[in-house]
């Protein structure tokens, strides 16, 4: 019996550690889908018409170990020099605290977006936190809980200030002393939108030229202003004025609201978040109550629940892309959750004292810096400054900067014969004397007294952070219990399935998530020069091979760092092909109706002109009603953005026609990767027809949600699309940027790199089949209890379906909310609601839950069902059940109980775990109330009590 | 207002991060006590004659950042190649699921020794899953819950032996094949319990003349042998057969229950534990179940609770030291619980048909090395091995050896001619072939076929790990599910304070955590050149000096790897010292009553004769009871052992009274440094007039309890017994060593050494000055409702305090028990029960304890004094009643409710939390049930449907 060789692999990853279904389950499954093998059922579901020729290979996957020695290697390669580049990027210090306990906790990381409030109080109140802290610092009424990058940021309030503004002029004014990459992006943006961008010194402002205008704070070469005048010019004209602020500069200076600024914008990357190479790192906007209908991201809010106690929720959902649709004014679909938490912890755990500290004593340090430069002879600018100072040295800039880097150290290369310096919490004494060195200065940093070069009339003159939550007690015992209990009020991965059709909540596994705390990748500015970030190169290059390979592209651009930005990515990358071709007319854009909300936003953006399709009864795009519409179109046809598969979950069978059909209208196709999760191995977009695609890094390939963000949308192109993908002025190319950093978000790489190299192509491709296999293992045992809305030929679904719970409404009253909640009570994440079709289920399991998982969601399903067909057949009443008053609470629990059934059946219905059950912290939550009494800063406590008489 | 220079430095950690009342906090429990200031209050606790005259300094205090910085620079000192060396250390691989779920989560490793089973489920389950998979491996009935290591698992096994061997012979004999560490530690106990050590091969065993025998399998060079002759042998003359098993070796080699084993014990380090420079690790202990009350150390049984429940709790309870004192047989107290935990999740990770592949591939790459060193000519010892083979080399060994130093690679330096290779779970291809480069032999190793070279008669024969535990569907989403469910049964120091007296359960904060984590400290091998550790050197170097300074001592010896061992060390230092004089007969050591248990169990193991010492009226030692004991043994006085402040908590002013006395009759004072965190920085031991102390690095010092080890328990030294301190077979010294590694459990050191970086000299006193005023601000606010049992002479108590509760066992039929499981109520773990006197409470909540918590455990505290005084006064019923019923459980909310109390009272009585409540997941435990029905291994879990009835 011993010593016979065994085919087990302990670190066989992709089959034993990544997939959730063991062999035997799989077996299981599959006889229950009477199917003889996991590739009859592939065969079954996936078309033999859209199936890719050759196998996925991408070599040996690695073990863990292996990965993590490769990954350590790839690090090795990335020197982590000290950057005093600035130019929006800063050193900083992530507190250990916050390090451990939230960016690398699966609790926090493997969150969802809060969409489903009760089970998200714990991070919905660390975003209200960061809000506050916006709020405060900026001096505006309202922000919302975070946007991509800075010059994102700076693009939306440009489009903003253009709806808001009364002025109906079409240009924008945007200060030369803008940061390049936040310049670039908002001329990206503008152009297509027919806004003409002047960019031009303040001085220079013509108000009444404009909607509106935006000024740098500090300027990127480090200037001060206040731009009061401007703001009031503007004001004047009926625009708009923006400041791009920095947070932390906020602490000591005159806040954008004082100077009347109408919004701000800016990055919270210094609050403890690591550069990344660029990223990811929340920005934040803030704007006047006024005009709080307009911001665009999301917003929390504070509401109260069933029982009239407080509970936080995201506000004015009415005003984002996914319900708004054609109507969208921009296609932010995503926020940068999980780095907003960490920025609102660093404030929560500095406190405005603690953060007002560290802001002088970079101030204090910036301006030794500059006295020795001075006492050397050298001319310092400007006068006044915070961290940020310029030095001419004239020809002897090269010298000086390499003389830099020999000492550990990158400056700012600042026109031919400047130098730029930016100092930063992480400065430390030595520091300094390696730049004077580099500038040829043997001093002591001790021989300095320091003082303060910021003029009187920009001293900050209000408070901020004067609510409770920032004076917490500074203990780290502290901080630590308030992370974990906010941690525990949510339900993430960690605890349970999260069976979101379309947002394939998979495994972020420990070995892919480690390698992104490690220096190397987290230390490293994005700004480098190119051979301190070989490391990064080499995995942007090798996972960029392996996403051509799994996609038909011919490259990949890592800078859009969204799925909707990658929308938007890839549709300007059509835009300027048409261009090229003489085509620039083509605008008109042909969407199914079932398409992400994100598709005709995005399409909008880019100034063009939305044709929707309509579905066929099946579900599928009607391929008569699109061919039509082509043909109608066909002159200005600049393409067609579709879903593979459809988002109705269904492999269709005439994806190729439809790619065939605007191919011959002279449009390129854009097909949406979203659903990439089951493609992988199996099909490619670029085989089906597709010209661009993008890829939901944080669906696909691993990149866990954050709670909300961070994701990264990379794009894939053919050939003939390759000169127009999106450039970036640090690293050339002939388009504009798109996001602020040349690579988006590329700390968080190493993720999807991992889940690649340990995988191998056979691992992929078992994972998509899994996938499969899973969603049409729950659609089988639903089957009878609900009804599966779309299903393909043979039966089956693609990796997720849409559960039909509508006729529950007329039949027992019973809501789609009714359902999600009681799922609550059962342990679970509800599935999408009511998209892509309203009053339904859409459920996506993933490859990554067990057989186990799968049945405990099945049978809190079914016995949903019976609860409802308890009220449909009268044995329960119709309002006092079960279903409405969920979720349940340990509230209800200690309360006096007046219900119809018992607190076990309340609490404990199938599918709940009895030790180790998940407790929502509050009932259900009121989200009227919430939109009529907004209150998006964290408010003090009387204030809950009273709304709740 | 602003630019006012500030004097707040956010990374003041001393002041801000590690102690808890914030100064505005401080300032309102001084005025509660009635003192000026913090320094006045100390003058009150703190008797003038004992303070300490020059302040500590250690120059400046790091912040967070700079310590990681400088500790990422002594990391780098530290040369990290691949270790082949074995000897019981094995390279292996962490699952990075358990290390970030388990290793790196403070829900894990802030935890208690789970003496309070109702808020331990969680990691008793997985020490309960440790225990099954010992007792499976080896094949014996019953095993502890970890050993510190396998040298003292060993040493524990041969005195173990003596206990239940009916041979009355005095000597043991050991198999040189056994790893010289063992081999010393266990001369090292043997000596002065006068027990002769044997050390021969097995053939030359003669088992009339022994009560017992130990033998290592596979051998420290590799030989594999069936020790079933010998043990028969042994059997047939009522001795004791014990074997040292590698447990990765046990999942192919037939294992010592089928040799007829008594007794196994070994090492799970590589299971998944990383080698951390020697420490620390989880050592095993198993045996047959008729000496199962002999068995050293804590074990987990299983049990019911108060509604017949499954519930696990510690059994056997009265065979330990705390019970037994000067009868113990063994001054085991701590374990390795954190290692044990991860030995086990990794036996569940890959379950048996995993550890089986993993040892096979180990074992197939040993052949394959083998077999090109053959091919080449070489000769290969042993013929039979599982992972380590030894080749002769003659006069080349230095050669050898430093040729593959140049490869990356460690070998072991066998005797001066030969040359020792073990492979392990990391061994790559490029390992093997680095090996051969260092032989002369250019080979690639995939030209051999491997065969096996392990002989039939030694192929495991039996099953192991059948339960269904090891049998989880393998995916990590799985896997971290179960790590988070058993985590969040438990109640940590990251939910609440943990107010244990004498456990000084501190902050342990993530910046002192991480480089823990760090490839540079826990990759090294124990026994590699002192050139690749001085990375380790500097730190064990710059500690020590810092140790000296705290405690007045010469000189520290790190090699201690619990507190008690570092009792027993010492007390060695102290024999030895004695011997030297000239006064080898002196064995009697004072031993106040109120010591804790492992002080005469420590006195027991060196062979020393106790006399208990009685106690003043006020709770002091009572002096004139010491002298004239003193008097009466002073030819033979050894020592005393005294612990300072007492156990009772208070600052006793006779204390160098009794030094003098100690000296005076010629014997040496041992100062137990347990109660320590109430002088560092105010008072030295050694100016006491203490000869030796040991230091709990995990009380005072921040290494976390880990759920009940690791520990670390250096000793401190006068300069008289520099001499004596233990030394090791490695290193060198005059002594023989206590633990298997030189320096203990080096890889917790970067905790203690980053806390004393990052507090320094000031801040460590103000932590000491902060842990008397949170201690008697609790006094202080239970006065009236609490009597505080003993205080110094001005009302005042250390660091602790003991609150009687005994009275009310007689007014209302409350006990002690009553008490601490209405507190899990509340949300707190109990303060320490019944010691050091039967039935009241110790109370200790260090320095790191904010205002906010002490007022909550404070409240909770006087809430249930009323709750007492409900009882004496008729108004609820004395049997059923919420003490009695505490802990409540959810259960208890969803059952009917039948109490005369409401749920609410039952279940949010002051204290708790609302929302973040913590819930017990079991009713009280019943102890009683529990070692009358002793389960110690996993049971299937119809069992527990009986049990209930």
């Amino acid at each position: 019996m011993p010593f016979k060789p065994t085919d087990y692999l302990p670190y066989d990853f992709a089959n034993r550690r990544h997939i959730g279904p063991s062999p035997k389950e799989m077996g299981e499954m599959l006889e229950r889908l009477d199917v003889p093998s996991l590739e009859a059922l592939i065969d079954e579901t996936v078309p033999k018409s859209i199936r890719q020729e050759a196998p996925l290979n991408f070599g040996k996957p690695k073990s863990e170990s292996e990965l993590l020695h490769h990954m350590w290697q790839t690090a090795s390669k990335n020197k982590v020099l000290t950057s005093l580049i600035g130019q929006g990027y800063h050193g900083t210090v992530t507190p250990p605290a916050i390090q451990r306990n939230i960016f690398e906790n699966p609790a926090w990381y493997t969150a969802y977006t809060p969409y489903q409030p009760e089970i998200s109080q714990g991070r919905l109140e660390a975003l209200l936190n960061f809000q506050t802290m916006v709020s405060d610092l900026t001096g505006l009424e309202i922000a919302n809980a975070s946007l991509l990058d800075e010059a994102t940021a700076a693009a939306e309030a440009m489009t903003m200030a253009q709806r808001v503004a009364k002025s109906k002029a079409r240009a924008f004014f945007v200060d030369e002393n803008c940061h390049p990459q936040n310049i670039a992006v908002m001329q990206t943006r503008a152009a297509p939108l027919d806004i003409e961008v002047i960019v031009g010194a303040p001085d220079d402002l013509e108000a009444d030229k404009v909607f509106g205008a935006i000024f740098q704070y500090p300027g990127t070469h480090g200037a001060l202003r206040d731009f009061t005048p401007e703001i009031e010019a503007l004001h004047a004209q009926n625009a708009i004025g923006i400041v791009i602020a920095d947070p932390l500069a906020l602490t000591l200076l005159k806040e954008p609201g004082a100077m009347g600024a109408d919004i701000a914008v800016g990055s919270t990357q210094r609050f403890g978040v690591p550069v990344g190479y660029g990223g990811p790192h929340a920005a934040y906007m803030a704007t006047k109550d006024a005009y709080k209908r307009a911001l665009p991201g999301r917003i929390v809010g504070v509401s109260i629940d069933s029982h009239g106690n407080r509970a936080y929720r995201l506000s004015l959902q009415t005003r984002e892309q996914h319900i708004r649709r054609e109507k969208a004014t921009s296609n932010v679909c995503t926020a940068q959750a999980l780095l907003a938490v960490m920025a609102s912890m660093y404030a929560v755990f500095h406190g405005p004292e603690g953060l007002r500290a560290i802001a002088e004593r970079i101030h204090r340090k910036t301006v030794r810096l500059a006295k020795g430069l001075e006492a050397a002879g050298f001319h310092v600018e400007p006068e006044a400054f915070f961290d940020t100072i310029t030095v001419d040295v004239g020809l002897l800039q090269r010298g000086v900067l390499q003389s830099a880097v020999r000492e550990g150290v990158n400056l700012r290369r600042v026109g031919e014969t400047k130098i730029g310096i930016t100092l930063d919490e992480r400065t430390r004494p030595a520091t300094i004397e390696a730049v004077w060195r580099a500038f040829g200065i043997i001093m002591d940093d001790a021989d300095f007294t320091p003082d303060y070069r910021v003029p009187e009339a920009l001293h900050r003159q209000s408070d901020y952070l004067a609510h409770p939550i920032f004076h917490m007690n500074r203990a780290e015992t502290e901080m630590m219990r308030y992370m974990r209990r906010l941690a525990d009020r949510d339900l993430a991965l960690d605890r349970a399935m999260i069976p979101l059709g379309s947002c394939t909540m998979k495994l972020n596994s420990a070995a892919e998530m480690m390698p992104v705390s490690w220096r190397e990748f987290a230390l490293l500015h994005p700004f480098v020069p190119e051979d301190q970030a070989l490391g990064y190169k080499e995995m942007i290059d090798d996972l960029s091979a392996k996403l051509c390979d799994i996609t038909g592209y011919a490259a990949i651009s890592m800078q859009p760092n969204s799925g909707a930005q990658g929308e938007y990515a890839g549709l300007l990358t059509i835009s300027s092909y048409h261009r090229a071709q003489g085509q620039g007319h083509r605008k008109v854009c042909l969407i199914p109706v079932s398409a992400h909300g994100t598709n005709p936003a995005s399409a909008h953006m880019v100034g063009w002109d939305v044709v929707v399709v309509k579905s066929a009864a099946n579900g599928d795009i009607d391929v008569e009603d699109f061919r039509a519409k082509a043909e109608k179109h066909s002159d200005n046809l600049a393409g067609c953005m579709i879903t593979y598969p459809s988002t109705h979950g269904v492999f269709e069978e005439t994806v190729k026609e439809v790619c065939e059909i605007t191919h011959s209208h002279g449009g390129q196709v854009y097909i949406d990767g979203a659903n990439m999760n089951a493609m992988v191995g199996l099909s490619r977009p670029g085989d089906l027809g597709g010209d661009v695609s993008h890829l939901n890094l944080h669906k696909t390939f691993c990149i866990p949600h954050g709670g909300g963000g961070p994701g990264m949308g990379p794009i894939g192109v053919k050939p003939h699309l390759v000169p127009h993908l999106p450039g970036h002025p640090e690293t050339g190319g002939e388009q504009g940027p798109v996001s602020a950093a040349p690579y988006g978000s590329p700390s968080l790489l190493p993720i999807s790199w991992a889940y690649c190299l340990m995988m191998g192509g056979a691992g992929l491709t078992q994972a998509t089949r899994v996938a499969i296999l899973n969603a049409n293992y729950i659609a089988k045992r639903l089957e009878g209890a609900y009804d599966v809305l779309y299903k393909g030929r043979n039966g089956r679904v693609a990796h997720e379906c849409i559960l039909d719970v509508r006729p529950f409404d007329e039949s027992a009253g019973v809501t789609v909310d009714d359902i999600a909640k009681r799922l609550v009570d059962c342990g679970f994440h509800a599935p999408t609601m009511s998209w892509p079709v309203a009053g339904t289920l859409m459920v996506e399991p993933t490859e990554s839950e067990t057989k186990a998982e799968l049945d405990r969601f099945c049978d809190a399903m079914l016995a949903i069902r019976e609860e409802i067909r308890d009220i449909e057949e009268g044995r329960i009443d119709a309002q006092n059940n079960p279903l409405k008053n969920a979720p349940h609470t340990m509230e209800d629990l200690v309360r006096e109980w007046d219900r119809p059934y018992s607190r076990e059946q309340g609490c404990f219905p199938p599918g709940a775990f009895r030790v180790d059950k998940y407790w929502p912290p509050v009932n259900r939550v009121d989200n009227v109330y919430g939109d009529r009494h907004l209150i998006c800063t964290c408010p003090p406590l009387e204030d809950y009590a009273e709304a709740a008489e």
